[in-house]
């Protein structure tokens, strides 16, 4: 019998690197009792060490009744995880290793044990292929840290039973986690796929010369970045339209679809294309004027630099000089 | 004779729209005298309206000594920006209307005034081709709302006088922005080319029903996108590869790099760029451990989210309900 999602007391995790720790620790501070699997004993090791130094964070995010460090359990065989009611896979990524191991999970593990793996963009048809307890396997995409950023993709493969992707959305969504169930498999899922394209786009520039690693990072938080915290691509778009919004952006910004200003060529401008984006944004301001969506962007965006100002680390890329004297 | 940088007191601006009105807004809260020409006398019209609502916003960052509404004056030809010590200009993002204009200050406007382009993207070389005098154009890229985000790109044309992008360097900095002198002229600079690419990437998804506007702007507001208010692309991801930072980061993602995770394909993985980007990285951490950054970056994230959870926007997709309990 698989539990309940939000009954869930106990959570396995196999890998303790920084996608597993990051797991283990949004799931002790959480107040479950954590069970990690990693082949190196060292691993578990500096995940018991990560845990302890870290604990004053969660503290600060805020603890659940009955989270304590005595909840992680490093356990020595993947048998062991028979104990948790779910289990996170962080293992490399690396699609011959994944399959390996769903092989391996089809007898260590007792099928009814939904299987959820953090991959960044491999699709769970591909990892599920060659072991025969695909129903139960799914993907549970978190960003990192996962004790702090809230975003989980949830995807299931071709032969993943889809009470399984209703289980698994359940399950994160009471862990207090944002989540996109999607309908369908596409390599990288969403938010990789956007982020990818930058990150791409970023070691081209690095590799021709065009730009430094500071620039490109110094780019983004003293520019897009500090919107993208709270607007995305679209919205962010929707605002630089001005009254006229997402449909005079699309009108004015045409041309420069065809620029080459980054290596990846834009689709077709369609008509389609403008009508689902345009309801798109209009769906997200629900009937909101521009103006006042300006004023929290504005608010928003103060608020974000005052807070990073405060903390005034010794990172110069976070600083943001201009707000010291913010009221 | 050219006003120096850090005792202009007088800002002209071309256009009136979203960018051209943030900026005028942005040289008020500085105390500066603004004369604005735009074609339509509506939009200047309408960015008076903006000016008086956008105040308590600007009051907010912190008027300079002396900066008041009053200092807002629409002008009702090019000529009339002669009385300005730097003109920036905002002109439809369309080449041809680039230098049909520049071509008309030619005559408008005294040599000695730097005509400094918002311009998205545009090469100063192209936009400056037919004009004479192009020594003193120069492009001074913002982010909207110029008002707040602080990042500015200044590069020069082929014909561009080097000292005028000193210039323009030394007074967006006299301004309170965060500038970054370009070496080369790239197409999109560095900001826009990131920014660009993602937002392509969003366009094909959304083209191909891969996935909503709504879906691309939750993905990145709960996820990367906290990140990229504080740490870039590259800070990034050096984390995410634990103690062996961004060496072992681009190791463990190497393969992934051949995947179709974005439609931009990657660049080769050489020893040059991996150097560039590791020691990139490890010029940002000056020193500090990882951990230490691990440590920043997590009281960064917890900050912005808290003051975005204190708004508690309309919006639904800025709110982040995991952190309403944070102490």
């Amino acid at each position: 019998m698989r539990t309940t999602p939000e009954a869930v007391q106990k959570v396995g995790i196999i890998g303790a690197g920084v996608i597993g720790g990051g797991w283990a620790l949004h799931f002790l501070r959480l107040g479950k009792k954590v069970l990690v699997y990693d082949p190196s004993e060292a691993a578990g090791e500096h995940l018991r060490e990560t845990a302890k130094t870290t604990w004053p964070t969660l503290e600060r995010i805020g603890l659940a009744c009955g989270a304590c460090l005595e909840n992680l359990e490093l356990v020595s065989s993947l048998e062991a995880l028979n104990a948790a009611e779910v289990v996170q896979e962080n293992a490399p990524e690396d699609l011959e290793q994944k399959q390996a191991l769903y092989q391996e999970l089809d007898t260590a593990l007792d099928w009814d044990v939904p299987v959820l793996s953090s991959t960044s963009g491999f699709a769970m048809t591909d990892m599920q292929k060659t072991c025969r307890s695909a129903a139960r396997t799914c993907v549970g995409h978190p960003f990192n840290p996962p004790y702090i950023v809230p975003f989980v993709e949830v995807v299931g493969g071709e032969k993943t039973d889809p009470e399984t992707v209703r289980w698994a959305e359940a399950f994160y969504t009471a862990c207090e986690k944002k989540v996109i169930a999607m309908q369908r498999e596409l390599p990288g899922f969403i938010a990789n796929r956007l982020q990818e394209a930058l990150w791409r786009e970023a070691l081209h520039m690095v590799a021709e010369g065009e730009a430094t690693p500071e620039e490109i990072d110094a780019s983004i938080v003293y520019g897009p970045g500090l919107r993208w915290a709270f607007h995305g691509p679209c919205m962010t778009f929707h605002l630089a339209g001005g009254e006229g919004g997402m449909a005079h952006m699309l009108k004015h910004f045409e041309p420069a679809l065809k620029e080459p200003w980054t290596r990846l060529e834009a689709p077709e401008l369609s008509d389609t294309l403008r009508e689902r984006m345009v309801q798109g944004c209009e769906r997200q301001t629900a009937g909101r004027s521009i103006a006042e969506v300006v004023q929290e962007r504005d608010e928003c965006l103060i608020r974000v630099m005052q807070a990073l100002q405060e903390i005034q680390p010794t990172n110069p890329i976070a600083q943001k000089d201009a707000y010291a004297s913010c009221s």
